[in-house]
């Protein structure tokens, strides 16, 4: 294969293969990978690196790495390095379910980040060294910067942070992302930090490519592999009747000026009733949409393909096969529509609060007074993470979380007396939709809420039981500000562990 | 009395007496007072509107307001009002023991808002009109604007939202106040919003009056009261550990190149223990601080006179009555160096992340992961409220929670092993300080986390019983993540309730 992506003749020389480039790394180490929700991460070196952590263990030697990320990566990142028993520490965002399996048996410790702090926590030096840098690319510029690839994560802090830099020039990635990308050298530690001056989703405040010093390149790695794209199930009932009350909601804030004609900027999370909500918005009232968002799924190119949607920001793809390559055939119309960001930059919450985001966020469950537990199934066993909720969540304009009412089956009651696990508080759900409903919780005390939350949200399975708790909780409780009964808020869970459902 | 403190002539001939301006609040309407930690509220006319309210109650009528301030206020506010059952609903922040016993009765709607949001929350409109504003002012200027008093709060929001505008012009708030505050006129709602451009703690970017439009202005009231000022008891020996605890970690931190050696913007809490750490930096090794915090209390002031603090930026003051006294006596000194600006400037996340502030807060629980509970003991019952410690833990540079490891004669312990309630997830409680010890949780996982949790901040009288639940838990849990006993998680609170005690 011709070097034609790696254009700085510097950098050609450290071409090799990722066999070479793996053993580089040092045993036991700190190493920042590129990667988000499945995209842009290094797809050649991981397993390389996985198979020689293999080998090391089974000649008797010890080799467990901490492993960064922009968030999720793929199975040929976590699924294999965690598979060879090689990550001993993980931060901040795992999806991958062979990690989350060593995770939940306590062989793996994982820290669960905002995505906007990853980067400034990783310059304020608690987190320790970060021996190595690997980042996949999409190319190698003559003055040796590099075109992002198809997410942009915390590269530019892993790249200037790391000891030494190894590179994953990936030719299945488009080469027409180059200009995409809006990479802010503008962040600081304090007391250095200065406003960020964006003030509009499709402001571009910064360069195309990463500054890399070419000095602490010691490996290029080149590689033709596709991104972890999965396809999407088309839309259900459920999330379609979500996305009907979501866009209802919004048709009524707009009516009655809450909310202006062309919404504000969107913020959506991955999956199946996000997109559905997205699609949903092809065909609603509103015109000259633009979306601040972590990600850009499939519903968000039918968006901007539908013209309803002027601009997208994001950090990453996140897309299914088709709409991959639908993309990667029509890049050159798609680039100027679409802008990449660093994390810190998608996901600060200086600029969402700023812009005002409407926030649309998926949820394990919540609780009658709308706290939201995203992480813990049955209060103690890791899904995925909080990955950006928390940064949208308490700074949008309108904060949203979303979900089917109920899960395996109708097993499990996504409404319970008690959240397990609260990764947002009272305060950051102000909307509240399940199939059943829609309960707008804004300007509400804990009991308003949970007088809408119960019969608006819940599955009628589970609505008898939720109103006799939160009955006997007003009479039975401690203090009657937030009703609870101690020896029964939990239970719902413990009978699901103990018996396989929330039902009585 | 001369009216010398209002100098618009216009306005003079609005002067009236109590009892006439509290006869123009409508019955059942929405009341934005000005108050914030017991300065600044409204002394004459809450009390003249409780016997208003009384009245009509005697004769059957009803006459219940919704009563919006900046946080908490005073006995002849909160205490008034809610002893004539003349609150339906409540908001922000309340610290009254009458309002929050009717409260934890049922008898009293309360919405705990995050400090920062209420004035954005307010323009947005779901909280509903706001029939009248009634602000305490230190004085009207000839041209009708307002010279604030003791604490700003969410003022300016209240006159340019409220129909009719009533103002209690206190002269017991010494007229040299006049200069000392910053009013920022910049605050839009999206999609208008801009960089708020504040870069250092010190910096002024506003006015140092309040704007009023005369003509909404329908009564002046003269009063001569002082604010709620209560003295602080003196440090005891835990709150003197804890101080002690988290400055040699703050020492550690600036050795080791983390911090700068004038540290970072402070944040710090209200009471006892917060006031210990500000009398602790008086003789601490770091020089040419600053504050970037809520309220300036006694501890603040013994800063600025040692000449350690440069200058503090806060939205009120929170005296004890001989600090009051020193402060009014030397008012023309301070003037320079305290800013007081709108709560939703002095906690904006924007500029608490931007600062990097260290945010210094108390907790009433913390558990063995480092979730802490601020608000509801035993998961139900309010105490205060969130505050603003939400918009300054999840934005500081550092975040540190700090308490007694016991409360309540040490029948209740302040590690538990189940946060009873959430209102700071682990995300963004870095650090956890008790008599007992410091804990650093920065880049730790949550079964990290209680492997130093337990043995450096519980109790030696709970420490066993924490241990012995997490070693159970390790081996019963659902998942590893966060491992959690779901029927004994919150069985110490259960047991508090039932026994009067944590202890087994």
């Amino acid at each position: 294969m011709a070097p034609s992506r790696i254009r700085s003749v510097a950098l050609q020389s450290k071409i090799m293969s990722a066999e070479d480039a793996a053993a580089l790394i040092p045993a036991n180490s700190t190493v920042g990978m590129s990667g988000f929700t499945g995209s842009g991460y290094p797809k050649a070196i991981a397993p390389a690196l996985a198979a020689r952590i293999e080998a090391e263990h089974a000649r008797g030697a010890p080799f467990r790495l901490k492993v960064w990320t922009g968030a999720s990566t793929g199975p040929e990142l976590d699924g294999a390095l965690a598979r060879a028993d090689g990550i001993e520490f993980r931060l901040p965002y795992n999806s991958d379910p062979i990690a989350r399996e060593k995770i939940n048996k306590g062989e793996m410790e994982y820290l669960d980040m905002h995505l906007s702090q990853v980067a400034p926590m990783a310059w304020q030096g608690f987190l320790g060294p970060l021996e190595t840098a690997v980042i996949e690319v999409a190319g190698i510029r003559e003055d040796g910067s590099l075109i992002p690839s198809s997410s942009v994560g915390n590269n530019k802090t892993w790249l200037d942070r790391a000891d030494q830099v190894i590179l994953e020039v990936n030719s299945w990635q488009n080469e027409a992302l180059e200009g995409m990308h809006d990479i802010y050298y503008g962040t600081a530690l304090p007391p250095d930090r200065v406003p960020i001056p964006l003030i509009r989703s499709d402001d571009r405040i910064g360069q195309p490519t990463f500054r890399c010093d070419p000095a602490k390149v010691v490996a290029v790695v080149e590689t033709h592999s596709p991104d972890r794209n999965a396809p999407f199930d088309p839309p259900n009932d459920a999330a379609r009747a979500i996305a009907g009350h979501l866009l209802e909601f919004l048709s009524h804030e707009v009516k009655v000026g809450r909310l202006p004609a062309s919404l504000l900027p969107l913020q959506s999370g991955v999956g199946n009733i996000a997109n559905a909500v997205l699609t949903g918005l092809v065909d609603a009232p509103f015109e000259n949409l633009t979306a601040f968002t972590e990600v850009i799924q499939d519903g968000m190119l039918d968006l901007l393909d539908s013209d309803k949607l002027r601009v997208a920001s994001a950090t990453a793809f996140s897309l299914s096969p088709d709409a991959a390559a639908d993309l990667n055939a029509r890049m050159s119309e798609f680039r100027n529509r679409i802008i990449l960001r660093p994390q810190e930059i998608s996901n600060h919450p200086e600029l969402i609060r700023r812009l005002g985001c409407i926030a649309m966020n998926g949820l394990i469950e919540a609780d009658i007074y709308g706290n939201v537990n995203s992480t813990h199934i049955m209060g103690s066993r890791i899904q995925n993470g909080i990955g950006g909720s928390g940064d949208f969540a308490r700074n949008a304009f309108i904060s949203v979380f979303m979900t089917p009412s109920t899960a395996k089956g109708g097993r499990i009651s996504a409404i319970v007396p008690h959240a397990s696990h609260v990764d947002h508080i009272t305060q950051d759900v102000q909307v509240l939709v399940t199939e059943q409903g829609l309960a707008d919780l804004r300007g509400l005390s804990p009991k308003q809420r949970a007088r809408v939350i119960i019969p608006n949200c819940a599955h009628p399975d589970y609505r008898d039981q939720l109103q006799d708790y939160y009955d006997r909780a007003l009479k039975g409780s401690y203090g009657l500000q937030s009703p609870t009964l101690l020896n029964e808020a939990l239970s719902w869970h413990q009978r699901f562990v103990e018996t396989g459902t929330m039902r009585l």
